[in-house]
């Protein structure tokens, strides 16, 4: 095994936490590169972390720079689509912040280039997949013990966002992780969506609906129930429900501890979503630098599954804008074959 | 306090239920005639409640013993509009298991009958208002403390349903206790309601549709999300959810003990609505008897809150053929006035 | 089944409360006449409660009333003694509240009056036999799937006690449930007691020390270790864990809700043994009056069990004083026999 | 941030785990060397990992080796106090299993040792520490919102042991774990002790007397009651409850999963330390490496806390053995000062 030199494009907040990941708690990675839009921001980000790392002025110089096996872009999305090309070109191995691209065409160049190298390289991060619940919830599911899947309901619900966070975020900053997770844990690919807008809360500034519903429906008739609620104002709160044949098996609320007080039996939650992810987002950085470090492919969420996810989420905000049933687009059958859900579909 | 002289119209399961509430359970009523449309089950009933209670050949009879201060009503749900009218005209107090009136036109002639008595005679079974986790729950609602209600999730599911349970039953026998609890916990009047059918268990015949998602919305925009699953396999349960502006609130899974063993801690599940909801049973048809004692009106479910009910039914059952939103006639405003919400609308 | 005509000796609240209950919420008794040391706190029972009911000068007039067939005993404890034993000769049934005596040889003599009357005329106040969680806790255990208990754990908190509460009366006022109720639930009798005393909370006066924990050994080995501490602040909270070979049993905390809400999910506890044992208050006196009514002995906590429960309760305030193991005098085997433990003990 | 060099002496099944830890999860360590008593071990180990370490045939020569920074004990027990003694002559770090040493004067020693190189270089593996759990518990105590802790209720379960594991060891090697956390708390030293023998399981084998429950004094007249039971069956659990003035805090039973199915709803329990402790395990070698790598002291549990934890070891063997209260001897006042409990004790 040896240690995976890594260039980082990208050093703002995510950035930097994957930055501080692997020179501060993962094995088997170092930070050797870093470059940003901001070359401020990046040699601050060196500073800070005491990075024995060099600065390179631009995304492609780094790109160039031999000695780096793999590449972490953290960027803003659309950025993502150019540096995920040019890496390829560059035969690095990629770890991209979701998505993977902004625009469904951004996403299949990428396939299709990735493809053309006849490898994979790429990891998108959607470190759910990582989450020892919803892995559990995978595990149970595949198990058969509970007969097939007919409903899943989730909920996504944040403390509070600012008032850039609009309505279309919904889909694409928050939902597009159910979007991924959801298909990953049964197997299935959406057909249609729907948008419900509940009352709104009076938190939620002009330019954002708040709550939201979406109801998606898959290839064997599976409904999704998914609420975003992002100005739910009590915490962070990730609820997956899956209702099958034979049980209904749902991951957990983490709480660490029960508090009899004052009239109440009370459990902390947690109110920021690093905190509730980071065993995840530390499992999924581990897991490619393990792969690539033995020179194996990423084995963790795929161009295609990126791909995926931008396409659903397109029509998800159509369906926003139309107030209709939405018919998601099928993706190419040969791209699923190659997902990385791990049903071993066709 | 004196009293209450009940006469049962319909021994079958639920009248022999209530009238062994009355006789072994409840304080201040006793059962002194019954009749039912087999006389035979009548006359089973008292000899096996060793009953102190005349046998009536016809409930024409039954309503005109001058001795009987209310009747209990529990035959087929299509007898109930012709008893309920004629035990009006005798003066007598009323309770009515749901549905108050299988027709809309049933139900208001029924309300107007009674309207023109001057009088509130009649109570409706819908017995979840007087569960205490439904009334804690209404009461943190009440309380203001979480702001609006914007959304609403039920879920309704029973282990098994026997072949004679068909699609629109999970409207007429199952959701309808979510439809009339609902509107009594956030105190709002439903608009439309959509239909969602996942992909069905493999336990449900070929007349039923099974599970079943109901999307209501309420004049103020509140979405209710109703899931009804009659073959779930594993228990009856019951969950309500109330999303607010400012927090959350939720009915619990009723739970006994804690076991732990062979690797799990598990908490067994009642199988049985009949159980769930005993208190609630009880405590309905005492308050009924409490009221009816002391000369006062009946205080639970109108025959307003039973025609609404059915209102509504109805327009889910055009939702559950159709497969679009189904706009919910408006109840004439001088009828919700009367309504027993207690939310004190205009 | 004839009406239950009760007497009720002791008309302050646990008194009034009984009435209450027979009067407006069980079935099959009714109260005929009162009695009080202070007649006019009877006199104002009567008239609260609107009983249709005699006022006795003295329980030796009431009992010696020929249309009485049963007594409810809710005076202060010293006094139980003299009532039970007048109650035994006047061949009345008798419901007396914990304790049965206050004295282990008043006790016996209550035991012996009654045998020399050949049948079973009085049941104990020991509430909690009725409550559904012992209840099912009891039937667990009973399956034999967890094997033998070895450990049992209890938690006896009240949120406060007012001055008059003294380390004594954690013994007699509120250990005592879990002395009857534990040896009821593992068939099981006491041998020996041991007290420690924990840091006392700032808020217990002088005349108390809170908490204390009482280490209780039986026959059989299994060691119960029981902290009871009546100042915890937060709530009233009953616990009670049975370790078996097999498996481990607890009772729940009853919860109607769960809310989430700034950063906490939290679910309001009960304040008050009233509430939390309401269903088993209930459920003791009707199935008194059910057993009685149809003529036959009562069926609940004997007049053995009071018996032991004031045995116990001595040799642990005997422990509170000197600080050491205190064993407990083995119960004559011949009153064994008779107990009402439901574990067809020899 | 230098990378820490570490040699490892021990590759039994803790140590190997400690060094797949440092190569394969952690950062900033690498693993240098290895010896153990058996050299084939140590070899296998060495291939297993695929390790780029030098083997030493003793420890002698490893602790010679000054391209080594630091070292991790892992051998037998008994072997402890040798290698710590003769690894702080070599100036090297220590990171030592538990227990310290087997004897008191062996840890004293050590401390003694310790102290005359005028730092501090040893940390003891008491885990638990660095446990998100008891770290939160910890959190809420020193707050001060709860009051003075009272009575501090452990349980400490596994599944099963095996043949080998003694009476005696349930105090070595399991309760060591719950001696050495609740003083760390709740900032407090031991003063006596007490074992209760309830009846045993019928898993327990001759040389093993399980369950044992320990009950302990504090200084500040807190009692700790702490079960061992190391063939519950069902999994290994961990509980650990706090009752303050104010309220009680305890820690949850981790789960990922809540299961509805045939008739329960089922929690899957942990059957393994291994999982339980897995981010602690993890989370106190990373804090060890971060120190020494930054040039500081080692920060967690310290040779003083591993010195009390043997001394109240084997006070508990003490008691085990004569069945009464045992004095536990007051460690000295200079070394306590020198403790790490975090309470800025005098």
């Amino acid at each position: 095994m040896v240690t995976v030199r890594i260039g980082v494009i990208g050093t703002g907040a995510i950035g930097t936490e994957h930055i501080r990941r692997v020179e501060q708690r993962l094995s088997g990675g170092k930070v050797v590169a870093v470059t940003d839009i901001s070359l401020d921001a990046a040699r601050r980000c060196i500073n800070a972390l005491q990075l024995d790392a060099r600065l390179y002025d631009s995304e492609d110089d780094l790109l160039q720079d031999p000695s780096i096996d793999a590449v972490i872009i953290a960027s803003s999305g659309p950025a993502h689509e150019g540096s995920v090309l040019k890496a390829i070109d560059a035969g690095k191995y990629v770890f991209v912040e979701k998505p993977l691209a902004t625009t469904v065409n951004g996403c299949l160049r990428i396939v299709q280039a990735e493809e053309r190298t006849g490898k994979r390289l790429i990891q998108v991060g959607f470190m759910r997949r990582y989450d020892p619940r919803y892995m559990a919830l995978k595990s149970e599911i595949k198990s058969g013990r509970y007969g097939a899947p007919l409903i899943v309901r989730c909920v996504h619900r944040n403390a509070h966002v600012d008032e850039r966070y609009t309505t279309e975020m919904a889909v694409l900053d928050t939902l597009i992780h159910e979007i991924d997770v959801i298909r990953w844990l049964i197997g299935d690919e959406y057909v249609s969506v729907q948008v419900l807008y509940p009352r709104g809360t009076r938190y939620a500034h002009a330019r954002l609906q708040d709550p939201q519903i979406f109801n998606l429906v898959t290839q064997s008739g599976v409904v999704i129930t998914a609420e975003v609620f992002v100005n739910c104002q009590y915490g962070y709160d990730i609820q997956c429900e899956v209702v099958c044949e034979d049980g209904v098996i749902s991951i957990t609320v983490p709480k660490l501890l029960d508090i009899f007080r004052t009239g109440f039996r009370a459990q902390p939650l947690m109110q920021d979503w690093k905190l509730r992810f980071a065993e995840a987002y530390d499992a999924e950085l581990q897991d490619f630098i393990d792969h690539v470090g033995r020179g194996d492919e990423p084995a963790g969420p795929s161009s295609v599954d990126g791909y995926i996810a931008t396409l659903v989420g397109e029509a998800c905000v159509l369906a926003q804008v139309s107030g209709e049933w939405v018919t998601i687009p099928r993706p190419e059958e040969d791209l699923i074959v190659k997902d990385s859900l791990g049903y071993g579909r066709l």
